[in-house]
């Protein structure tokens, strides 16, 4: 059974119990959440783990970490060292996108070494081991689709991006809606490369009853991508859009009603007040789909700081309540991130889902900032080097640059605000 | 005659028609948001430029960058090092907040080389040359201060702030708050000792009359700053911010009864959700002034990368109304800023302004991204470098990682999705 279907049964799984205990909710709470489709545990029945994810309701809001190689850059030793600094810096999943070079071998090292639940593209090994084999990604078929998936599920893929909700309807109005970037999602154009060529429906629609017998063979947390996600400010919040997500809603009804655990992938590219009404109305379409943002980006023109346009997006989506984060790395529109990017991509997506923790009142990100205001106030610095997001940033711009006074730093020396104050008050 | 007194006669001034030019907007409009207070355009009768930088309704969101030397730190050279670093990356405004060496000569070789607005906090220098003189900041006299604030606007300071709000009154509101981290600002510490040691009110709020008469005659901007910002989350949004933020509103009517420009500063550290009633209330309280924000910081616990949290918190207060944005660099908290520091940090603050124009449907801005998504579909790599907010580091991202492929990047190489889906939804 799937942590759907033992909610649905009012069984407490080993898995709830760890997150529960892990966000310091009430399990029995936390299982009514998993139970009404708000909440997911990604966990392969095959791949039993130590540590586990929640994503959803009333929880922290949690950060995914893309990696993997590409057709240009395969080296697998490159992607564990990604793997390694998402971690290091507190990824809470990670995703291996692998394009290019030996695709299977590099997702099985990710997953021996990533104690955190694992995601996929399948479509990208099914269209790629085609091509390789038959000369063109179009000659892919159903089967071939399904045994890759099958093939991804047994080496233990926690959850997995299908693009299920880009049917006819959905391309069809894509191509009425006259979009200045039409599709940005590498899933989305092979699949609609071979829907176009076929001309027939995207098989992971027309096959849903399949996939979620699949799914829920091993409990694979199906992520319903978002294969028309606008690639720039201009095509956010349009008709080709919406109409996917109103079909990502059907299939996330669908995945509940089959004992599936999903989530709803979202954008993308959206201006910042166009953020609040997306998140909304992921939620009202979905009805209440845990929600996984790529993003999203308010603004297209900050290539080389892509993670803080996507810190800015994020923040405010995950106050508004998307739950799932997908970070953006400095790389993003310009080269395949290198570890240094990921460990910055991380870290800006983890300010961003802390801020979001923090303005929808998360008891335990509350008392972590009153504790570093406290160790500011005591001038404790070894303290608030521990209570940073990132210690080894901060403890490294603070030693190399020592004050001459003491306690102090070299911002403003002996006259330190809280230095001088702290006595004169007191009075 | 100020560029508010000439507004209030309907004259149209030189550097209203520049601002209005540089904005897109028709002159007679920014005219009347001078006159009303609503904008003001810092600009010294002693130093004339080229260059003028509008702050307030209708325009642009702006970005300062805080420059200057500490008590550890005193090399003129190393700070304008960080001068040009903020200019080459596009800061609308720059600040010299030195506090360490010779402030003076910092300050002139800083208005020398900076054809923008330049803005100091004078109190600095009046404090610590009086404690240098004297022995300690408290010796400071109401003359002494008048006479560094006019030693520093026949410099040519364009505008400075001036902790007026922080009197008696605020300071008992504060007593009675019982904050987390009492006061954080270097001015307001100043003013407190002072304010505590004889007893008395502070003189920049006692002798307000005569502040406005000395910037009248240079036509200095009044920057009334928050001394009672909140230095951490949990002391948001309290009354003794709230209680300052009160008196400024006064302040700030007084000044444009005097024809004198001001502007107000707020927070600080302020949670995501307080950032829309932080503007709101400011906008209200102070009748339309220009509201200049430090941050705000959307979390305590980013040290070393605060430019990110700032960013967040900069972008939604640009949506809700804040007018001009004050930089954090990653150093914030942690040390003095390097030149490259400044660089991340302008470049950040630039981001989050961008976001905030291109959410409240400024056409410039969104005819700029609109640029960047044509050449992202045209594959047009130079064009896209070009748009770039920062084209040094994205030029270098994507030269660093050529793709084998032709014409796309290294993140999909030839799987790229815009490449594939181009000529297939053309069919």
């Amino acid at each position: 059974m799937t942590q759907l279907e033992q909610a649905q049964k009012g069984v407490l799984t080993p898995e709830m119990k760890i997150v529960a205990e892990d966000e310091g909710l009430h399990p029995e709470d936390l299982l009514r959440d998993v139970a009404a489709g708000f909440t997911v545990i990604p966990a392969n029945k095959l791949r039993p783990r130590n540590r586990q994810v929640g994503i959803g309701r009333n929880l922290k809001v949690k950060v995914n970490a893309n990696i993997g190689t590409s057709s240009d850059q395969a080296d697998i030793e490159v992607e564990l060292a990604k793997l390694r600094a998402a971690l290091d810096v507190g990824a809470d999943t990670v995703m291996d996108l692998s394009t290019g070079g030996d695709i299977e071998a590099c997702r099985r090292a990710v997953i021996a070494d990533c104690p955190l639940p694992v995601g996929t593209v399948p479509i990208y090994q099914a269209a790629i081991e085609t091509a390789a084999r038959l000369g063109g990604i179009v000659m892919m078929t159903v089967d071939s689709i399904f045994e890759v998936i099958e093939r991804q599920a047994l080496d233990g893929v926690d959850f997995i991006t299908v693009h299920s909700g880009l049917n006819l309807e959905s391309l069809e109005r894509l191509r009425k809606q006259g979009r200045l970037t039409d599709v940005v999602s590498r899933g989305g154009a092979f699949l609609i490369t071979w829907m176009i060529y076929h001309q027939q429906e995207n098989p992971l629609y027309e096959h849903y009853d399949r996939l979620l017998d699949l799914a829920g063979k091993y409990d694979l947390t199906l992520s319903l991508g978002d294969g028309l996600r606008p690639g720039c400010l201009a095509d956010a919040t349009d008709r080709a859009q919406i109409q996917e997500l109103i079909v990502l809603g059907e299939l996330a009804a669908r995945a509940k009603a089959a004992g599936v655990q999903a989530m709803i992938e979202g954008p993308g590219h959206v201006p910042l007040d166009q953020i609040e009404t997306n998140i909304r109305l992921q939620k009202s379409l979905c009805q209440g789909a845990p929600f996984y943002v790529l993003g999203p980006l308010v603004t297209d023109v900050a290539a080389g700081h892509d993670h803080i346009a996507c810190a800015i997006g994020g923040a405010l989506a995950g106050m508004y309540g998307a739950d799932f984060l997908c970070y953006v790395t400095p790389a993003e529109h310009l080269r395949l991130p290198t570890p240094a990017d990921v460990r910055e991509g991380v870290i800006a997506a983890k300010i961003a889902a802390h801020a979001a923790d923090l303005a929808k009142g998360n008891q335990r990100a509350l008392e972590r900032d009153a504790q570093m205001a406290r160790a500011r106030k005591n001038l404790d610095w070894e303290r608030q080097i521990d209570l940073a997001l990132d210690p080894v940033k901060a403890s490294a711009y603070h030693r190399e640059s020592p004050s001459a006074e003491e306690g102090v730093c070299t911002m403003c020396g002996k006259y330190c605000a809280i230095k001088l104050v702290r006595e004169y008050l007191k009075k």
